[in-house]
């Protein structure tokens, strides 16, 4: 058995202290070395409770000799700072989504790690979804044939506390981004086109914050195929969370998981359970799974499984939608975006 | 296209007049020429409404020079009568189940249809329901392997009258029976031994009229198989009619039909309709595949789909179903049949 | 029990002939008095195997005096003409979709239906199948709620000839006619916009012809819900027809019949036939209830359940369609709409 | 919050590893104080991990003075000694199932927890897997009625080793005491009489070793309802657990779980992945929530969740069953047990 991969982990808030706690306990051939957080005591209880040490500083934490790669928990606007941090100090990168709301940002991270020759995955968490990879997995190898559609259904099971939607970028920003990301994956093809339209339905308060909480948006990608994405803030049966892709051979989908499995039939009808509405008990498996492709991408040869590339990509469709929304007219990739 | 096989109907009642129906304008390559029935408004009707004539005694119908096949539809007791004079005129015979509770007079039936040479089919509809059926082609076909065991589930939404049940025979004579010979379709093995429990719980009636409505019955087959088979009276939610044949590949399950296919899911759950609550409803299909496979069966040289023995094999079950409950003990088949 | 409606059919193709069984045979209260159509031998065929007469000519027909209702069976070009005929002879009238695929046209058919106050039903028979109806009525009864969201799916097995899309007047009044029907009846609201896209990725001869085999439509209500449609023409795993409400409430969707109801698990997974894959299959039943209600219509002080603006809106709907694709804009119904 | 509840957990192998670090890290309210093996490093290196103690004797152990509860996972053969020197020190007391395979020494432990007045719950977790407690709980608040039938599957993915066979007790005691707790605590009703029937159809050498791989049993409760249990001890397709009760209002009845939740649909039919097929994912859920159980009753006035009696009345059970297999025919409780 090889190292162990040491991790240094930034941040350690609710995401943080999840992601600190899987590496050091649930994932092979990876241990917490030291642990960073702005709150120092939010570090000293994660060290703790796992046997790591609390870097001084964040600068400390990227440079430590004996840490490998770094995980970037902390909040989205430090993000890139400690991207270029890291991939100054040759560390390999683990960065949560997004890496920035400001796309501008995101180039100069993406340069910094380019420019290292580092290693960089994006944690776009439901690549790994056991159910929702299957979905791509089928597409990449030609079950379902050239894909003509996608159909992207993404639905919370209640909208965040008004404080966050205010700072959160807006809905395409903060919630369809999963779906952009989604899209791309499960197609295999970039997007050159978006349409959306929004709206206010769930709760008034979210409009009169600047925001909408029921939306729908169509992708046209490069390889001619078709998305729809369909969104709300409030699912009252829970987590709805499915992906089916649409090709000449057959379709393949992804579909929910119930707060337990279990049928009660009478003469009213069968009923089961609503859905799992609790996005870290639908997704657990999702975040393990993200970690073991970090060690093995770490470990091999092979491209990285969520890119900065990719974690640029969605960025710059939410751009597009919101435009496309406010303008309600079709906006091309191209004509918002300048980047590479 | 060859020319139709003409079919003399013997018996209006609501089966009978069925099975007219489908003949005379569902069923390809088929025409009804006679029909009889003992009570003659019943077939001068059905004559009138499919353009055929009515016979003036089931004598001149299975005798009829325009007919060349007899369908037996009429009451239990007569099936055997009309078997013999069927046979005699060398007609394919398709006659209802049972073809009598009376394993001595099924005996006599079977005799005859075999010195005439004729063709018989006996009327165990779910064979073609293509449901059940798939389960026994899957078993056929290799993809279980060696089936280990069988398990039958068939609950019935409501229980027949009181004035019925009295006439019937018995539970295991008239609904178990499908069972039994559904045990046989599916493993393709013979029923060597029963054990069978029974209980009264739907409605105490049942029991005043001395049979039971709740029960559960253990075959083990000839190679080795073992069956479980539960049956109810009153099923709340519908026509419950399900089989598994496990083996050491896999297994094959049929399943239910619900009255529609819709679901409701609010925040106290997923609601589906009800079942399908009609035999006639539930197994529709399976009457019109039964006379596809009974017009292909006349036509070919293949083994009847559901034979003579086939129809005897159940009845042989019945009583050893009924022996065991009676004196709580498994029963061996050889031990009560000295048939054939 | 009340005289039966006594019928004239007109038009004795496979859909005219297909109602005039089932009026004949099927349905409670409903007989065939005469039928019409331009090949005489059609006409003869049809009235032979029923018991009804052939009228010499289409007037004839709609104004026998034998005859309470007309179904409109013929070809698309001359409903307008046989509805204003029955209109003026005080017949009730159902008539097949679409209508006419010129508004011009269908507004002079129902300005003379109008006139004549004559009852009028159009065959959406998509509205009858017990499936999506469950979808309709759960919204109706306030199940899901106000409805924010709805999503159909509609896919074929397989394109039609290429002969029959060359004169279908394309893909969004041929096929997704019933779409759009589908969500003006299920949300409960009318459409005020539309967004097309739409590809050729099945079949490029359908490209040839000047019309697309895939599309994405995405409506805005009235209400300010939001539909998306996606369509194929070709689905490899059979006729994939799925309709889902989404509201602050909940959800309530349709889903598909497979070809039979069993599944195979084995090592490598669990397997269920595809889907059905003939709409005469798929929608036998909605056939049957549309011909209930239409009868129950006639007889009662209710609505059309399918009137005539609902025959007129989805052709409306999908003109926009094919402005939004060709210009790639969303299009407002009041834009291209001045009727009524 | 209250202090948590101090564990002395005995056996520090596979199962005993489990529950200590799922008490140390998952189970609000509970803490590791001591860990004892007989196999020293076992102990250190799980005592290690999580912070806790190696207690120098099993004696030490539950009588250490700072710990409130002992959790006994050492081998069958010693639980009841474990359990003796626990009640003595007067610790609560989780016990791993069976308790001992001889009912004798079951009742010499369980006159010592009674004795002693101390808390005990047997370690049947599928007691608490969500899916089949759900059905327990329909049962309970009356949901389906009076049970009449109860089904359970219960199949394994792949035999044990030959050697753990050989010392297992036989497939009743091993596998189907599951199925038997399982039956006693959906009914709600206590066993008064067992049919059971056994086969060597999966593997030759399991006969060899004097045991059974395939079975089916059927109970009578005092309740009188039927009970139907099938057993493999390899279905191919994964772990296939369910359990059905039906009664006179309806029926409830827990499913599996697949790999993943997606579905592939081609031309060839619908396509799911097999079951879980590792016991400890399928239910993980089941320990975690079985701790949560019995840090609530040590804290409550409620009865065990599991009490003495529920572990002890499926080894009686299991040996019916083996006798009734035995000799082929019923055997009734009453007559092998003399206990309490």
């Amino acid at each position: 058995m090889p190292d162990p991969i040491r991790f240094a982990v930034l941040g350690c808030g609710r995401i943080g202290k999840m992601h600190a706690e899987m590496l050091a306990r649930q994932v092979p051939n990876a241990v917490v070395t030291v642990v960073f957080d702005v709150v120092e005591a939010a570090a000293q209880s994660v060290a703790e409770d796992l046997g790591a040490l609390v870097a001084p500083s964040l600068g400390d934490a990227v440079s430590d000799g004996e840490v490998d790669a770094v995980a970037i928990c902390t909040s989205t606007d430090t993000h890139v700072d400690a991207m270029v941090a890291a991939a100054a100090a040759g560390k390999a990168i683990f960065c949560e989504k997004p890496i920035s709301l400001d796309v501008a940002e995101v180039d100069r991270g993406l340069a910094a790690v380019s420019a290292a020759g580092v290693k960089l995955q994006i944690g776009f968490n439901r690549r790994f979804d056991p159910s929702h990879k299957a979905v791509a997995d089928a597409v990449q190898h030609g079950a379902v044939g050239d894909v003509h559609l996608c159909n992207i259904t993404s639905r919370d099971p209640a909208p965040p506390p008004i404080d966050y939607i205010r700072v959160s970028g807006g809905m395409f920003n903060d919630m369809t981004i999963h779906d952009f990301d989604m899209a791309r994956y499960v197609t295999g093809s970039d997007v050159v086109e978006v349409y959306a339209r929004g709206a206010v339905r769930v709760d008034s308060e979210i409009g009169d914050a600047g925001d909408i909480d029921t939306g729908v948006v169509v992708l046209t990608h490069a390889s001619g195929a078709l998305t729809t994405i369909d969104n709300s803030r409030r699912a009252a049966y829970g987590y709805d969370q499915r992906v089916e892709a649409f090709g000449n051979l057959g379709k393949a989908a992804s579909d929910n998981y119930h707060d337990f499995n279990s049928v009660l039939a009478t003469e009213s009808g069968y009923r089961r359970p609503p859905l799992q509405n609790f996005f870290l008990e639908r997704y657990a498996q999702s975040y393990l799974d993200q970690w073991d492709a970090f060690v093995e991408y770490v470990r091999s040869d092979r491209a990285s499984p969520a890119s900065g590339a990719d974690g640029r990509a969605p960025l710059v469709i939410a751009q597009a939608a919101k435009l496309s929304m406010t303008e309600n007219r079709p906006v091309r990739i191209a004509d918002i975006d300048f980047g590479e």
